[in-house]
């Protein structure tokens, strides 16, 4: 195969022609900003898994993403588009960086659900970004902004709706936008890296909360793996 | 007088009836959110006659505030706000927080400026806010927020036209805003304690950075009165 045409923490993209790219998941898990890494063995099949599954969802949802389809085990086909390097969260229950940044208290619900914007940036430690932010620095215009906040929002209602019936809360979502063309769709992936779950019946956290807060691998892999049996069933 | 109704970390606020407030101006300074504080012997008089000076200039720009009359060295009576305990900042040029918090230059020219909410919050070192926020704390609603933008504007550039002819630049401002009923103005205070300017001939700091970065507190007495003078010719 060519070489990678780029390389983040947890996946490897390579140009594969027709305006197409595969992303291939590594079994590498990290936190902090990249400060800590594992190895995780299996986790770049499990994550492709998910992903497509979980962008399936989105397409029937009428949601616009880059997903194609499943190529192999770790790897997936998918729209190549000019990534924007903004992470988009929107948050369902507040957990996390939120609760430390704002006086907003653990397991707030938001309604509506509430989305913001961190640059990719890790020696920065991806700081958050209003909509003058993103145009001075050429990232997006204020109207896309919108565009994005719609997609990203459409995304968690399509994403709750699916896990729902399947026992399982989604707190918190991170998506990653980009173009083809002039249009804006979802790209990256939607993974346990990126989304925090719990299951409905007793608040099992099964995302990367588990990761970073220090459980072993093991523990880890058991959840992202009970998660993607949910998910497939 | 009766008792303070609220006082902050450089001034107090006595109810005096009929929907007014008196502010008076301490000589305390304060810096990295109150860790720093020290008596600056007349900065009192200095900013309530600075505020003064420049709270009218905005009236006679049709910027709506509170200011009504200074009352005496110290102390101005203005419209009693319900304050909104949020920092607005307008950037015309990029220096201070923003330059570490994002890739952005020392320097670096803003057109249009930008705009910047943070909540007051020294325990959590004011974090910035997005228009969602605000709305989820109640601090204000996305239109009103929009409004702010516009009124902080508006202030910025009348003071920029007010201080350009006077050989000054206006690196960026911070202000304040409350609400008379349903209308938003602006209130708290308009003195180098919340706004960056230089002189433009040799870029001079003349505001609160000179006390950020340590200088004795009669270099920073120095350039507040060198200020106030060009200021009321």
């Amino acid at each position: 195969m060519s070489t990678a045409i780029a390389e983040g923490k947890t996946k490897l993209v390579f140009d594969v022609g027709k305006g197409r790219v595969l992303l291939v998941f590594k079994d590498t898990i990290t936190a902090g900003d990249g400060d800590r890494r594992d190895q995780m063995n299996g986790k770049g099949e499990i994550n492709a898994k998910t992903s497509a599954i979980l962008f399936s969802e989105l397409t029937k949802g009428g949601v616009k993403n880059h997903f194609i389809e499943q190529k192999d085990e770790r790897s997936l086909v998918v729209r190549k588009l000019q990534m924007i390097p903004v992470e988009v969260v929107v948050r369902n229950i507040a957990t996390g960086s939120i609760v430390k940044r704002l006086p907003i208290k653990e397991g707030h619900p938001f309604d509506p659900p509430l989305v913001e914007f961190f640059l990719k940036d890790d020696a920065r430690h991806d700081p958050l970004l209003n909509y003058a932010h993103m145009e001075h620095l050429g990232l997006m215009r204020r109207e896309e902004a919108i565009e994005v906040e719609r997609l990203a929002l459409a995304a968690n209602e399509v994403l709750q709706d699916f896990l729902d019936p399947k026992g399982l809360v989604l707190y918190d979502l991170k998506v990653e936008v980009g173009r083809d063309g002039s249009s804006l769709m979802l790209g990256d992936e939607l993974t346990l890296d990126s989304m925090r779950v719990r299951t409905k019946s007793n608040g099992e956290v099964l995302d990367k909360d588990l990761y970073r807060r220090g459980e072993n691998l093991e523990v880890v892999k058991k959840a992202y793996v009970r998660f993607l049996e949910m998910v497939s069933n």
